[in-house]
């Protein structure tokens, strides 16, 4: 939509320092400058450049400096942005703001930009741009080459290229530019796309999926059509990387047991990165109080034999890594799709070999360390000596084996009441780890020192 | 490299149901069955499709699968592939193997594939391709164009085509396809090419690195260069998806405490997931036993006030988390290049706040509870219960300080020393958190305590 941005709107005509070289280090500039700064020299590029500096996801404060521009200047710029960018950052805006902007332009693009910020946050709908090149499934190749150059300045790509049935307007087939300009301008161009139905998604579709579709096919754009097969927009292959970059950032917070920042640390400010580690330290700190409870109800066991307090972290930590490991495993195989929901109970009679056997691994280190310790006498363990080592070592293959068990099936039961498994499992893995641990500990203690020191 | 495939290798010519439809769902259901079935199955299959199975990175058992062809049907096979997927296929295989298939191939791609082949795993020179469009700087877009529809079929992408200086051979300047088929026919590509030295990438640069560039300049492809600009090859956009996908599930693995596993998780065998899985949690839990140690140092003071351990696994986890709320952060941060090696004192000096205040007001929240439960009855914590509660707050604020402080400078020290700060981080500050958190527990009811309980 360049046609749109009048060559000097609030812009500088004459040739700027700042209008050449990569966009990137540009907009790495205009991040590191204070507020003010930052939109003084914004006020000096030349239109085409603000536009790309606008166009790049990187752009922080993409409102605020869009706002610090006069209204018909904002707009412009809106008007020359990609349609999936602008969307982007007309969503940091308020509602009243955005009409504000939007007002003034055509009704095509402000319809079509009003359409982008309908649909829900991650979704295809949200990710998609509605400039792609279609084309009436009959035209030939020099038609289509004709098309394509008419309209290459205002679509986000020219090398996937959608055919519609003339009639209805659905989508028949994909084809990219690398096919169409191998054929002779005569050529239909519907002979040389592949007879294959092409890959789509709808607008509801989440970003994981897409993103999936993008790695399992290879592609560099794919269409989202409704439920009449019309082409709404697409997504294409930049989106999608940043997409995935983005949703590994909040996957690792959420495994941190945090909430999901999307701003480079050093832009954090205190109040927010307060707000975004406080909640969930304060959640799974509540809980793990459970523990305490837990002592206090063993309290009688813990006075008759203090020996078997010095194992609790340990005992605890072994817990906790194993589910770790376990949860690690099975939200990246879900992510993946490599394990599908029904899969439960394959990964359960797996885990629960591998639980057994990490425990007991687990287990005669730590009997060996206690036996190590007495026989070498850096510490006295007491007469039952032998017990207390037999109670760490069971403990240990309860503890290790639970922890794998409750580490590979709670992402399943996370994902089967609809949350995402990346967003909680680790944390609360641990938790329940760390509270169940303790009761196997004592309850194994109650039975081997029955009689001895309990 | 098609050409060299003869139609008919060891396959069938007949036209074959697998022949039809994405490459995708045979990769699927090729993955899914037994290997014998597999080898059957691909002994059936058209050369082309083959080529396309094995040129697809989703395709398990890709190195079995390809021996398990008569040897000249392999060679052709590699031949026909990519020459990036062919290498990866080729590191599945011992030397010998590589030698003997790679023997009866053209000397030129034979070397290629040699060349590849020598490129530490995870840098730009494993991923790239050597099968890209490169014409001299001083060709026409006609005398362009009928290069590409020439070499097409034998080309990775056609969408970035690299300019050499005809002297030097080295890289002049990057155009896309795009902005060479809205030139003229008479027009000097060098002309239409954007006056930008282009985005380059050396063959020794990391894939996450890559990965950046690619984000950061909306890439489809980016050209791997040595040091005299001469063009080794190009890194493809897909295989950055892949590689970023990949690096994904390596990070959470080791985030979660275990080796990087590359297979889905129902293909690993009982033997590979224990192997995976033990070391780490070996290491663990030998670190893990300084717990026991610091335990037993304490011991007088257990025993003089059982009700110090009540707390004990409330306030190693409350460490934990924040240590490793602090890891995920500082990870994702050093990954993005938001924050640099020398931002350690920045970081350090957002972290020391950040860590009080959580600490106070998890400490609010600890001593609470024991107000609570003393006055409510549920728990006697004994006449010095409000000592009690004061040890436990200012415990909490020391250890969630120094969880807070380790696991945000953690990842800087080793990345300093060399390491992936994503490989070890968060087991390393869990660890070292539990340990250290007992201390300063110990040491703060020392001070608080002495006199009364202690």
């Amino acid at each position: 939509m360049y046609d749109l941005l009048p060559p000097t709107a609030a812009f500088g005509a004459a040739p700027h320092p700042c209008a050449t070289g990569h966009i990137a280090d540009l907009v790495e500039h205009i991040n590191d400058l204070p507020d003010a700064e930052a939109s003084a020299l914004l006020a000096t590029l030349p239109a085409e450049r603000a536009v790309e500096l606008f166009d790049s996801p990187e752009l922080n404060r993409a409102g605020g400096l869009l706002l610090s521009l006069p209204a018909p200047a904002a707009t412009a710029l809106l008007a020359g942005m990609s349609a999936d960018r602008a969307a982007d950052v007309l969503r940091l805006l308020g509602r009243d703001t955005q009409a504000t902007l939007l007002r003034p332009l055509e009704p095509e693009p402000a319809g079509a930009l009003k359409r982008l910020l309908a649909w829900p946050e991650h979704s295809a709908g949200s990710l998609m741009t509605t400039e792609f090149v279609s084309l009436p499934s009959t035209v030939t190749v020099a038609e289509a080459l004709a098309h394509i150059r008419a309209v290459e300045r205002t679509r986000e790509t020219i090398y996937a290229l959608y055919l519609l049935d003339p009639r209805s307007q659905a989508l028949v087939r994909t084809i990219s530019l690398r096919r169409l300009i191998m054929g002779e301008p005569g050529d239909r161009v519907l002979d040389l796309a592949l007879p294959r139905p092409p890959v789509t998604v709808s607008a509801e579709t989440d970003r994981t999926d897409v993103a999936r579709l993008f790695a399992r096919h290879d592609l560099l754009a794919v269409p989202v059509v409704d439920a009449r097969g019309h082409v709404l927009g697409i997504v294409t292959v930049d989106d999608v990387i940043d997409a995935i970059v983005d949703q590994g950032t909040e996957d690792t917070h959420r495994f941190g047991g945090m909430e999901a920042v999307d701003k480079p640390y050093l832009r954090i400010g205190f109040g927010e990165m307060l707000r975004k580690r406080a909640g969930w330290l304060c959640v799974l700190f509540l809980s793990e109080m459970l523990t305490a409870s837990a002592m206090q109800h063993f309290e009688a066991e813990l006075e008759k034999a203090i020996v078997l307090t010095l194992f609790i972290p340990l005992i605890m930590s072994s817990g906790g890594n194993s589910g770790s490991q376990a949860t690690s495993l099975l939200i990246r195989a879900l992510a993946l799709g490599q394990v599908k929901l029904g899969d439960w109970w394959r990964v359960a009679l797996r885990e629960l070999p591998t639980g057994l056997a990490l425990g007991a691994i687990l287990g005669v280190l730590g009997m060996g360390r206690i036996a190590l310790w007495q026989q070498l006498g850096i510490y006295d363990y007491g007469e039952h000596w032998v017990l207390v080592a037999l109670t760490v070592g069971l403990g240990l293959i309860g503890i290790v084996l639970f922890g794998s068990m409750a580490g590979s099936m709670l992402p399943f039961l996370l994902k089967r009441v609809g949350f995402d498994p990346a967003s909680a499992s680790a944390p609360f893995v641990a938790t329940l780890v760390d509270v169940t641990g303790l009761v196997i500990y004592f309850s194994v203690a109650l039975a081997v020192l029955r009689g001895t020191l309990l």
